[in-house]
């Protein structure tokens, strides 16, 4: 047993501190869904740096409360990194946690409740024609861990800094305090691809000196098992357009004539993977690094959940068969975010559409380049006849060239992943078990994608300690988050200041 | 020459009359620009019923202002017809015409001005880099013929009845008044395929009885030449929504796993058409009845532009090659007008979009059942693999079809063409030759659709005379009109008023 050291002085075990956070969370859980409730009532949409800055403010007064000292490092695009520190007096080693508070934006019509005022309910519906009722909150202050929590950035990942600063105050609430040096950055443009981060840290790399790095957001392994991830995929987001002519044309009197954008995008689009749901674009596959011997168990050790996801996500018959999504998620995907051309539903009117757009996204695993992966992708593009330009044709351009698509880099960052035998990972490992019921669920990589490369160039490789349920509908409509796992994410940071890993 | 006779009984040419209204045009055209732009600065969106509503008591304002009786028809979807009257004393014969005062919506970002607050531009820019500065009234009230003014309906079909009352107020200026019985039937949900129309007619049908119907709406020919159409195509609206899930997912965490709605419609649309532009669907012409010898005839006559239009649009090559343009309008199409899945651009995430849907509309000619196109393309859907159901499906339907898709239809009706020796056609050839500069294009056919059949089963077939420019954006952003269309209309209603056609 390692022995823990309260503001007194008296010695207590690991395993009696998070006895206490437990105890804590019962007693506070009112307090803990009041203040995440009060972070997500400020809207975050990542593209309105003005309400990025108001959440900005806010965190700082949360942070600000505990007795940390916080700063803003600003970015290009007005939405700023917050800095914060807690020192710990007599302590030798430093934890650096990173995650973010903003938010995708939000799904006009989609939710069931307004995303921006939590609402609670006690079973998690799912489907347009389950039970979207809502319940009050509990008048005697008790909370079922497995009721819900709904609105925008609950799971996504306003929930991690309201986990830290719930963990500190379980610690306090007991006469101790954390044992390690905490510093905290807080990302406020995640959600597009954290494009200030690289200059941010270089200019502050000195303050982000740490021992060990955890990255706090993301979601569990799907059997809701306590988890920790090693690695991150990387990511290439890209749009194309398809473009045929200046001007929207009457469909009665143009068509037959004039050749439509949104059919020539589809043709173009169906080019893209075969029918088994494998990248047909030449090369895809080719710098992939295969997985490690021990990577493969790690991943066959990693429990089996198929066909309950299938039932609970109403899918027939996933994409890419007979193969478990372990070994999917440590494949690179290609996948549209989105296709739009002309107009659907009430908006559509009888016209030829001139121009159709596809957003697409691309995970990149270990070995593959984001630049190389976007050249091999426009030579399959052009092998289907088309010229490719990087900006909107003229019409010079459109006059020229019957198949024509405009192609528009959006964000590209490699994968990156420490190996398993890593003794930072293994000693993240042992204190996530001590907070926690085991067995862990550790996975050589995530599915998603933040840019780690840049901690990990730096020398802090980023380990990863997701905190939300699975079906927490991240970056869609009706996001949620379990209450357990919220009051399991103040355990697991309880034991991570508490214990440093060694 | 035919004698016309003016209120105080004086006996004049046909001609004369014409001169007299051009002169009326030139010396009134801000009073008819003011009139089309007021009647514009009330919003028409078809979808919305009450701007209709409010359409509708502000064209019975400008007709009662010529002494019109006016009344509503209503429709269940609360867009009533207008139906008005004014008697000629001493006249036996009746003109009955028909167009409309809705309009589609208007396309978000994509106009250069405010749709409902017109504009005038002294030249026709097209594409974004071209200039769109606009031009004030004109302080000496000359107004040049080749102006445009520019709003939702200025060309579809708000215009027609300014020209029409443009058309008595000319006469009445010269002493003159109509010598046929006037009755005008205007639509408030055309854009919306006119689902009142057929009980209204039934309704109505003794007072639309009429010696001759025109369709006072759509475009002329691309020549600019005055038109005389003698048919409409039909029309087939659908939705078909591909469904893989009952909720979006995360692409990082389920991509390779989850199926992509998005990409599955691509490849589904993919199928309906061959690359040479022609429909894949079986079946689909099998229908067509063949142009007759005369047609054929009439076809050739037709000016060729195919070039300049392809100039003019910025097209490199048309979707069908090798046939003139007249041809392919007298082929059915299949279109789609929309396609939508997921998000693009500022609202694009990193989800896999759990449905998908594209707006397809097919026009029919001649021959063509609506009912019967939609099962064969449904039959083809089907030959692809997937399951169609009517409606959003339930979790076990998704949970039991791998490739599903919801076929939903919008709106159907046939094609219909009257003769080109039809009595009534020559005799409204004859007029609209006389009242502008000839030849007149004759066209066995319009692109567009309109639902006449249902005036055709009732004894009154339609002949169309459209009187907007051709390139004048209709159902898209910068609809524009150009003025010398606007007083060549009130030129042909002049004629066609004063001359009944025998």
């Amino acid at each position: 047993m390692t022995a823990i050291h309260t503001a007194g002085g008296q010695a207590d075990t690991l395993e009696q501190v998070i006895a206490g956070v437990h105890s804590y969370c019962r007693r506070n859980a009112g307090a803990l869904v009041a203040e995440l409730s009060d972070f997500v009532r400020v809207p975050n949409n990542v593209f309105e740096p003005e309400a990025i800055q108001r959440n900005a403010r806010h965190l700082e007064v949360m942070l600000e409360r505990r007795g940390f000292s916080t700063e803003q490092w600003p970015t290009p695009s007005g939405r700023p990194l917050v800095f914060a520190e807690l020192p710990a007096p007599g302590a030798s080693r430093t934890l650096l946690i990173y995650s973010h508070y903003d938010g995708v934006p939000v799904e006009e019509d989609a939710w069931h409740s307004n995303p921006y005022e939590p609402v609670l309910r006690d079973h998690a519906p799912l489907g347009a024609d389950d039970d979207w009722s809502t319940i009050s909150l509990p008048a005697n202050g008790v909370y079922q861990p497995e009721w819900r929590l709904y609105g925008r950035s609950v799971a996504d990942s306003k929930n991690a800094l309201v986990a830290v600063l719930g963990a500190i105050d379980a610690l306090r609430a007991q006469g101790r305090s954390p044992q390690v040096h905490l510093k905290l950055l807080l990302d406020g443009e995640e959600e597009e691809e954290s494009p200030g981060l690289p200059t941010a840290l270089t200019a502050h790399s000195e303050r982000l000196a740490a021992d060990l790095m955890i990255s706090a957001s993301g979601e569990t392994h799907q059997s809701g098992r306590p988890t920790v991830e090693l690695g991150m995929r990387g990511i290439l987001l890209f749009e194309l357009t398809v473009h045929t002519a200046l001007v929207d044309l009457h469909s009665g009197h143009f068509g037959n004539f004039a050749p439509n954008a949104a059919l020539r995008l589809a043709q173009l689009l169906s080019t893209l993977k075969h029918f088994d749901g494998t990248v047909a674009v030449q090369g895809f596959y080719d710098e992939v690094v295969p997985l490690s011997a021990s990577e493969r168990e790690a991943l066959n050790a990693i429990p089996q959940l198929e066909p309950q996801l299938l039932e609970r996500f109403g899918i027939a018959r996933p994409e890419v068969t007979g193969r478990l999504l372990q070994e999917l998620i440590n494949q690179p995907t290609l996948n549209m975010r989105g296709l739009q051309g002309g107009f659907v539903g009430a908006a559509a009117r009888n016209s030829i559409p001139r121009s159709a757009t596809a957003d697409i996204d691309v995970r990149l695993v270990k070995g593959m380049d984001p630049q190389r992966t976007f050249v091999r992708i426009l030579a399959h593009v052009e092998r289907q006849g088309y010229h490719v330009v990087d900006h909107p044709p003229t019409a010079e351009e459109l006059r020229a060239h019957p198949w024509l698509v405009q192609a528009t880099l959006k964000a590209g960052f490699r994968a990156e992943r420490v190996p398993l035998d890593e003794p930072r990972a293994q000693s993240i490992v042992r204190a996530v078990t001590a907070a926690t019921d085991p067995p862990v669920v550790v996975m050589p990589t995530s599915g998603g994608s933040l840019p780690i490369y840049l901690f990990a160039e730096r020398g802090l490789p980023v380990i990863s300690v997701p905190i939300s349920n699975y079906d927490c509908n991240q970056h869609t409509a009706d996001e949620n988050l379990q209450l357990g796992f919220l009051f399991r994410a103040v355990a697991i940071f309880a034991a991570l200041l508490s214990r440093m890993p060694e």
